[in-house]
């Protein structure tokens, strides 16, 4: 015996055990190719980099991860990551240059495939270092010339953090979204050709820097070019902060801003520069050019482009949308088919889904997986958490695409496939805008969700949604605030739509707006196919009613920004649909597409029935057609779904490393281990060992009367 | 100057006291009076509550309290703290004592004033002394005998923290909400007059008990009664875990439970019991007796009521709904109204809301306050916050009523007085279990919408909204989690609409269900009277469809569960409106009342925009209504709110130190004081001076070339 008990203890991982060999009627591994992109090479190499992760101690948390770290200690742990993944990356790198692979041609799928994977398990390390690879990086290669890419990321070897470690300077203390209102200044003198950097004031403090605080010795400055007085429009330029002994530059004012809500381990700052200056070079030259002898700055048309660096981000925040997600809900449904509360079990011989090794003579509570309410509360999740699988696939597809196009010298040659490409890149500017807000947005709350379906367990940190939740949020925030970026679409979405309706065209994403037959005649809501109809429809009376309403309240977009919103919201679960179910139709395991069937169509009616007011407004559906898509959903699909649940978790293929959660473990042994690790990590002794807190403790107790502690009041009359 | 600035600063300030000058055009002290229960009196001790908390630096946190505690000192100085407290309570105590008070008629509001104000600033301080004054010896009054409860709270000084200090033992690791199923047991013996208490496994291990790992040194531990093998259910028992030396009893174990979301300073701890005593007397007897001449067990008809320990946290939890609601709106209105993004600012000469002290050649940004978006994500909030205001006092009065009744001697002689207060005792949980549930869900809610509204500096801890949600929310699962709360609340409102068609008698709090006219003629949208009858049709509408389908359903509720939590929330709705309208009528203030009409107004508009679906699924609007209703939102009550808005927040009378946030303070200089806070506490010199941390950076930045570092590799050939 594990412990001496004096009765029947609760053992939920005979429940998981059972139901997994028992309830599941499909193919595990099919199922887990589908959900990586619907590829077996594909899933092949992600299972290898989960290992490969899984197994490096020094990617792994201290065990006291949790406990005991100050912040000191968790900086340096994260950089120590940092270095680890530093030198993943110069692996990469090296043997593709060894190979002859030429600079702008090196493939980062391999580390990016790595750090989106680790992401799910250490958010803060892989963003620490993706500020430098991703935002610094891709800020050099969209704005500057090719010669400013080899230089700053190849000779130097900061690509791989060698020598360089960047930051992204865009934010400040008083500008977030507003990049074009930025207020750090670089005036050019034709004379000395040089830039001269400053903060014109306290509100144009660079904020939010990671890096900054301890790390960066480069950073990225977004800021005004102003020649001879005049103001060009923010422009960027690689500024040095840091000497090779580490210390700060002249002129260069930095500090650490703090405490966050979550990812301590990044050093995010802020950065004041005093007439600091730079030679012309470390302007990015790619979209703007300063003729010296004529004495005048040449703008590129394209200068748009130059925000690109950002786009990225955006697109593997979906990808990320969709794997937290996944350890969220595995986190949560493991939970949910091994707890008991209230009830009593059903019928447990002719029924799988019970615990066999159990004395039946006890009085055993219910599953909570069994109660219909605690299916609806996740098992939907779970399916939108599949469907973004796809989704995530498939934008990031399209943007590597577009980001190649946009390094082709062709495009400066071929006006054809110059706007090709660009109007490729505005569709997946507003197609990532939009995904990129609901999918993270619809993930912060799936983690509490999952959190408050776990009851008071969901709060202990070693359940892990308290730190998941907090590392998240943010996502909701930085690169285009969530909102900003849903009005920003939504208003383009409703251009779209006006185009059509005046003959011009659109970019073919958004080819539903054109859609002639609004009317719904007959749908069948057991066909995601029709659902996919209905979805491209409501959008279209929703931007319709805009277009309507706008001129009331005098065309100011604001006014219908929440009617924005949810056009984009419905633009992204479209296209989470769309993509998902071309992905089924196209899988390749035969057993997976029955379930698949039901977990789209789950998704497509949770989304029907959550929006339902959209729905009833634009009369697309009736109060009998609400009931009948209830009767579905908790008829048909939750039931059927409930029991492959077990193996629908499997099938994201996380290791109890990756769920990283006392109550998602793989096994289900889940009272045991919680117990188990909260005496390791506190140190749980029969009395406690800090003499100043006992003695608080004790002067409380032991304290003598009221009377005696206040005998030099005065005798009473 | 206060710093060397080569352009204009942002200047925040100077647009909140521009608006609080200009903009107000009611009153802010009447508007205290009503928010604090629209009582004068009332208000006035509020406000000298306030004044004492900020003054006592021992109950004020460190200023390193964001960044550089260990967990072992946020214990020590959460325990100075409640000493702090304990000392306050002891003295409220004593001075009736010494006049002459009976121990059962002591007035506790004074000391519940002070936790209740005190808990905006720091929760996790009231509630681990909470635990102490409120559950334990809620547990002790509410299940003991008289004698019981002048034993252990005054003979002993265990009431304000002297020689006892008390745990609340219900929870275990495997049983959470449904408390009838625990499986701690407490064996009597006839013989020895004693009970021996047991954990008879693991999962009966009480869990999550605050002060248990540290501080206290009895429980309330509800355990079966076991007599001579048969169980009678589960009773309480005060069983002593340490002793006056405060070292565990043997027998007993305990450990901490370690690191949570929030509320780190809690000592929630486990605690098992291996063949522990405690005589007959430790037993709590209101409801339960030991006969032990004829060996039997008497249990009351009335031990329904011993788990009426929970009641006030659940009220008191709708009162800090209010308060720490008004703490995130306040900040992030004020931030909204000082924060500048895109556009332009609107005309300065002809409004008074502009910043007439800055250059007006500068491109000055709109405020954020200005954007309709702006002012719908956040005005409603605030309106919500103002209704809470109201039905929380009320609920708080109500609850306090029936707890007086319950002591009366009376109850067990006059049948009447009896019945009288059962009912009303069964009506207020029912209200109280709807209410608790959606007002710390629309906390918990309201503080993440704020936090996003801030952007960027949201997710800073100075902003403190994510210490104060992650402290909020568990308030959404403890006590009765929200969902287990809602469901049964809505079942037993469907239970009351279908007593109201038999023509049985319902409490008269659910009146409502038997309004006949359920048909919606003309709607009068800015008549928020008119807007109660409507919710109260929806409920009714949703009830009653819930009786339509439940057959479908073999009766089985959980398939209904959505609904069950819909018709719960909206109970709790209406509730807030017919208070705050019942309040605002006999307001004192002739200023307040037309901006309180329009504040009423907004939440009632709100909730039927929030919740469209519902009216639209039974009919009660139409399309074209909820155009009106968006026209009146957008037309008329935000733009007049709007100028309001400062004022409004000024009304909740929240000094600095209770926003406790450097974005929302009283001036407005939000820029600066950020910038100054994050230097003070972050230490920040130049360069930092963690050796230790710099060597990994300067290792990996230096680092020798990879051709270097693998010079061992084998020659190509």
């Amino acid at each position: 015996m594990s412990r001496i008990e004096k009765a029947n203890i609760p053992r939920p991982y005979n429940v998981i055990k059972n139901e997994r060999e028992y309830n599941t009627n499909f193919n595990v591994d099919e199922m887990f190719e589908f959900l990586e992109g619907n590829n077996s090479e594909n899933a092949a190499k992600v299972l290898d980099t989960y290992r490969f992760l899984e197994r490096d101690l020094i990617l792994r948390n201290r065990p006291d991860n949790y406990d005991k770290l100050s912040k000191k200690e968790i900086r340096k742990y994260t950089f120590l990551k940092v270095q680890r993944l530093a030198l993943i990356l110069e692996k990469i790198v090296n043997e593709q240059l060894e190979a002859g692979v030429p600079v702008d041609k090196i493939d980062f799928t391999d580390y990016n495939r790595i750090t989106s994977q680790y992401n799910i398990y250490d958010p803060q390390t892989c963003i620490t270092f993706g500020i430098h690879t991703m935002l610094f990086y891709n800020g050099v290669r969209g704005n500057g010339t090719k010669e400013q890419y080899r230089y700053w990321a190849f000779e130097t070897g900061g690509i791989y953090g060698k020598n360089i470690y960047g930051c992204f300077g865009m934010t400040e203390l008083a500008h977030g979204s507003n990049v074009a209102g930025l207020e750090t200044t670089a005036e050019y003198d034709y004379k000395t050709k040089q830039f001269t950097i400053n903060t014109p004031h306290l509100g144009a403090t660079k904020w939010w820097i990671g890096g900054a605080a301890t790390s960066a010795n480069h950073c990225v400055v977004y800021a005004r070019l102003i020649v001879k007085g005049k103001d060009y429009g923010v422009k960027t330029f690689i500024v040095p902060i840091r000497d090779t002994n580490h210390r700060l530059l002249p002129g260069v004012s930095v500090g650490d801003i703090g405490a966050k809500m979550g990812r301590q381990g990044v050093d995010n700052g802020w950065i004041q520069f005093s007439n600091v200056t730079v030679p012309k070079y470390n302007l990015l030259q790619k979209y703007v050019k300063i003729d010296d002898e004529k004495e005048e700055v040449i703008n590129s048309p394209m200068d748009q482009l130059a925000y690109g660096a950002l786009l990225d981000g955006r697109s593997s925040m979906v990808t990320d949308s969709y794997r937290t997600g996944a350890k969220a809900v595995t986190i949560a449904l493991r939970y949910a088919v091994g707890r008991r509360q209230f009830g009593k079990a059903d019928n447990v011989e002719t029924n799988f889904v019970s615990d066999k090794s159990i004395d039946k003579s006890l009085k055993i509570e219910k599953q909570l997986i069994d109660y219909p309410s605690h299916q609806y509360r996740l098992i939907p999740l779970l399916a939108t958490v599949y469907c973004i699988s796809s989704s995530s696939d498939k934008l990031s597809k399209r943007l590597n695409a577009v980001k190649s196009a946009l390094q082709e010298d062709q495009l400066l040659t071929d006006k054809k496939f110059l706007y090709r490409t660009l109007n490729e890149l505005k569709e997946v500017f507003v197609l990532s805008a939009s995904a990129k807000a609901t999918s993270t947005w619809f993930t912060a709350n799936a983690i509490d969700q999952c959190r408050q379906a776990c009851g008071g367990h969901g709060y202990s940190a070693y359940s892990s949604f308290g730190e998941t939740y907090n590392d998240w949020v943010v996502q909701c925030t930085w690169e285009g605030d969530n909102t900003v970026l849903s009005i920003s679409a939504g208003k383009s979405i409703v251009g779209h739509r006006k185009a059509v309706k005046n003959g011009k065209p659109i970019p073919s994403g958004f080819n539903y707006l054109a859609s002639k037959d609004t009317s719904i005649e007959s749908i069948n809501f057991t066909d995601s196919t029709d659902l996919l109809k209905l979805f491209d429809t409501v959008i279209i009376k929703s931007v319709d009613n805009v277009l309507d309403v706008l001129p009331r309240y005098d065309g100011n977009f604001d006014k219908v920004a929440t009617e924005l919103v949810t056009i984009s919201k419905f633009n992204c679960w479209r296209f989470h649909l769309e993509t998902v179910l071309e992905y089924a139709q196209n899988a390749n395991g035969q057993t997976i597409k029955p379930v698949l069937a039901k977990i789209i169509n789950l998704y497509g009616l949770y989304q029907i029935k959550e929006n339902a007011s959209l729905f009833l407004k634009y009369q697309l559906l009736t109060n009998s057609n609400l009931n009948e898509i209830d009767a579905i959903i908790f008829k048909d699909l939750l039931p059927f779904l409930r029991h492959q649940i077990v193996a629908l978790t499997d099938s994201f293929k996380l290791s109890d490393f990756f769920v990283n959660s006392v109550l998602g473990g793989f096994d289900g042994d889940f009272y045991n281990k919680y117990f188990d690790l909260v005496n390791s990590v506190n140190n749980n002794s029969p009395d406690y060992d800090d003499s100043d807190y006992q003695d608080v403790i004790l002067n409380t107790l032991k304290r003598s009367s009221y009377k005696e502690r206040h005998n030099y009041v005065s005798p009473k009359e």
